[in-house]
């Protein structure tokens, strides 16, 4: 399977390793960025080749798919046009902030009946897979409540948040998708809390940077989402899923086991600081699970309409905060 | 300081087995319940009296205090007979679950110039201390986010639900009390989400048995309260306060530390299985700062608006989930 | 059961405290030491009276038992004079450092009917008990390897130590009990490794303060005891017993259960720092099954052989060191 | 760096995937097996050349260097075929049973001018590289006592067993290089504990399947070593570092971080079940530390005496158990 990667940050240079050395059946061709000396960099790094956009991989590579990581702006015209090009696509989440875009997205790519996989990297990582396994052989019983946090170490930088959506669309779409996953229901309604409590300026950007969504799901769970752009002991990514027969929780990861026992404390290190070494693992199996199900002709196990919904959610907490009020999604999908 | 305890079911005769040989400078004098065996049973075990009701204890014996434990619908006129004495009142939670009777009561107590206690006893708890403490101490910088789990092992019997006045005033009550002691401020707007998971004849009662509850507090911290009727594995009891400088975590208490490792996995014991193993020393202790604070003359530790402004939270998250929508208390504070 | 507490240091205190409140059907009476005015002030705090010597006491008072907690040196004359007075005895450990000073002893408890119990507090401990019963219950299947750590936080005062008869009598001698009651076999070898690393005082002694002793037990176990005077994060006190179906491993005992997560590290505070925090419910029980085993006419849980044998390890340990190679505890048995 | 792997078993597997894949600079060229089958399956996953002996490769290869993971036995003739051609050698350990052919061997490296570094793998895991820069940092002051548990999840083969050399040379031995490289001294003393525990027929061949060995340092610090064949649970594998400033502690590694909270117990699932997935980034790492040390000619970071002086020390631990006393490793070097 023959990859062009596009976008040469951090998300597509760590996929770009991926596709080149670690995971078996795929090979690494192309790197696409518009800033070419970015791409040179990533595609020198592993024998690749780059190239400024897509169209110049086309004339001259034969390639099989695309792991679009480029800026969220970008990612609707590249998945029509891989689509026309008969590629199967891999994109970065979130596919786009505007729903029309998307659906128009997503039925290129049904026309085009190529294989679209969105990049929600924490459905395979072992906690969120533990969880729903214990979910799904009874552990837990029937699922009554459900406890997502995720906090990031640090904000982004400004420059960053003013294209990003906003925390809702930028950071808890990838919880938003998670308590899907982790429910199997649909959300019917959120509620939320938020604030700007870790810097001024993400306020005056008209974002926020704290906040509490509460969720209804079609099934009758109830739960809610923690979300805060700055966590200062690290990256805190936690799950509890309770029911009537009992209740799994995941904590932090770390990168070595070790206690240190002074006159101060009993202490562990901080975890992981940040997605890339908390996730890796799951970054490498999203894009294994992505080639086993072009090869196998099944679906793929992030969908483009789960890439879809969640980006609905997003925009249904917004509008909560916005009027203090429950929100059912159907209010703001169309 | 000598004590009557009015009630003689669970929770007095933990009051009283307290009072009679844990707490210094206590002296238990008499046992009052209107079922006299149950009274005389108590008393007996303690060497004190029985007696089946306040007047004839009065009649009979010097006191200083009384604590009361009885039904929740007799507070009111316990308390206003108490100060009446000149005695001076410890009472459990809620003190009643209907607004003008708690004025009432605390007027009533104003007058007599008597000291009121209510009996929120997980504030004394070493846990929320701790919790306390990290705040006060700027351990956790200023305050973002607060998370409360309270789930009991198992419902009470449906006798006993019928007059509990709810899952918000009966137990939800003891984390509203906790939300205000932690945070130091008070909630201006709560949003509940329930349902009835447990025990579909609870919801028959009219109750529920499932609940997260947003909270919104006037200094800009937001919160949510998870309650459940039934946690298998026990009485599970969490607190997670977060904020800028970091985030203070409680856990399961344990009758042991052991950990057993076998083929089957790697486990510890359940953790107390209820109030009463798991907050012993909290009821000793609100018990002695009761008695510290008649002595000092200074407020007690949880006065009677304490006892009151969760009353109102419990009403305002029941108005919440009746009409779908956030309240703020004050709608439902006359 | 009335009971006379000998010694008014830290520990005859804490025990005069229980039974003078805690344990019931106990009735503190008299509190003896040689220096009036400590006796006068425990007595005086528990309503108890006191006394300068037993002889004062049993020309006073009609008491039940003893309670021995004076210094090591006066226990055998204490034992030989509550035995001769009918009195049931429960003496701190060790009884003694002279195998025929206890042998004496022993007898004269025989001769006179009464009965002893040794103050091995750590077998009433929650944890003890738990690694106990899981050997029992077959939880963890043949029982291959024990490790007992226990360190001090800090070592006593040099005057203490002089008169301790060193780190394996005064306080290895706990390890032994807990090896000999854990695993219901005896010690047939010990090979000690130790050294002066804490205060080079305590070597000018002849001291040691940091020792590994290995053990080997008539039913095949193997096992080893960690000791040290000084783990400056506060008493450190653990178990893991390993066998054919798993393990049970026993760990710290804190005062709360918070975990601070700062940008330092995810932290929880030091556990208790003593043996009074630590062991405070072992000490009520141990009392508590003194009584029953006098009410039962049942043998105690802890004899005086159980009291005896741990000096004769702690005698070998000793040896082990001075001559570096592993010795059968009958070598030092007369 | 032009690899070639002599043996195609489990851990030469390993090595192969790692050097084809995931190590940056280095290039797997050939598998040697004498099984030729094996060879060619482990070279064909890799797109690498099968060979059934070294000599037949550098008869058609330019390779830089092997990697031993053939029959202990041999291990001797290899690497001096190797030193010979001027290939840099990575050798599983042990090297060799025997002291003579040891020196042999790195008297051969040495002539050649080539590097050589053994498989000791497991100082380049986390946990381990963590206690020791606890130790170089002065977290925990002086050292005082080392503790390290090393239990495999269940037996080899017999057949396996009887070409081992034995519990101390086949699996203790990493304990004792673990033990040289914590502490930074060498080791004075050994005394055994050990029996069979485990399985009977593993005591017919003259072999032991649970030991603790006790080991006193040159500088002072004391320590043990548990080693069983069997622990149900999983591997097990822990390392206690404790001294004047404190204690280090690690504890098992897992697949996930979830707790299972049921009527039964508070579970995690068993640890990581042996040491492929257990010490899977230690196998990396002290690849590409090998291919380093060549690029910058500095001595590789396990060298050939420290692969020689564990083997003393495991015949050292033989000999204590044999003659029921503690042996300083001279005796047996000699």
């Amino acid at each position: 399977m023959r990859f062009a990667v596009i976008g040469a940050g951090r998300i597509g240079q760590l996929h770009a390793s991926h596709l080149a050395h670690a995971i078996r059946g795929a090979e690494l061709v192309a790197v696409v960025d518009v800033a070419m000396p970015a791409a040179e960099e990533t595609a020198a790094r592993w024998a690749a080749k780059a190239y400024p956009d897509l169209r110049s991989v086309l004339a001259q590579e034969a390639i099989d798919a695309v792991c679009i990581a480029s800026a969220t702006e970008t990612h609707i015209a590249l998945i029509e046009e891989a689509a026309a090009a008969g590629l199967h696509i891999f994109c970065e989440k979130p596919i786009d902030h505007d729903l029309a875009h998307i659906d128009r997205a997503l039925a290129a790519v049904q026309q085009a009946g190529v294989l679209l996989q969105v990049g929600f990297n924490r459905r395979f990582d072992a906690n969120a897979e533990r969880v729903r396994a214990a979910l799904l052989a009874g552990e837990i019983g029937e699922p009554y409540t459900l406890h997502l946090i995720s906090r990031d170490p640090a904000p982004p930088t400004l420059e960053y948040l003013r294209g990003s959506g906003g925390i809702f669309l930028d950071m808890m779409i990838h919880d938003f998708d998670m308590a899907r996953f982790l429910i199997g229901a649909e959300v019917e309604s959120v509620f939320t809390l938020a604030g700007v409590r870790v810097d001024p300026r993400i306020g005056e950007l008209g974002d926020l940077d704290t906040a509490l969504v509460s969720l209804r799901f079609s099934n009758g769970v109830i739960g809610m989402i923690d979300n805060c752009r700055q966590a200062v002991y690290g990256y805190d990514q936690r799950i509890e899923l309770f029911g009537s027969k009992g209740s799994i929780r995941t904590d932090h990861q770390y990168a070595n086991s070790a206690t240190l026992q002074t006159a101060a404390a009993i202490a562990r290190d901080l975890p992981h600081h940040f997605f890339i070494e908390r996730y890796r693992e799951s970054y490498i199996r999203e894009l294994e699970q992505f080639i086993a199900a072009i090869e196998s002709g099944q679906p793929p196990p992030v969908t483009g309409m789960d890439g879809r919904i969640p980006v609905v959610l997003a925009r249904a907490a917004r509008l909560s905060y916005d009027e203090n009020r429950p929100v059912n999604p159907r209010e703001v999908d169309g």
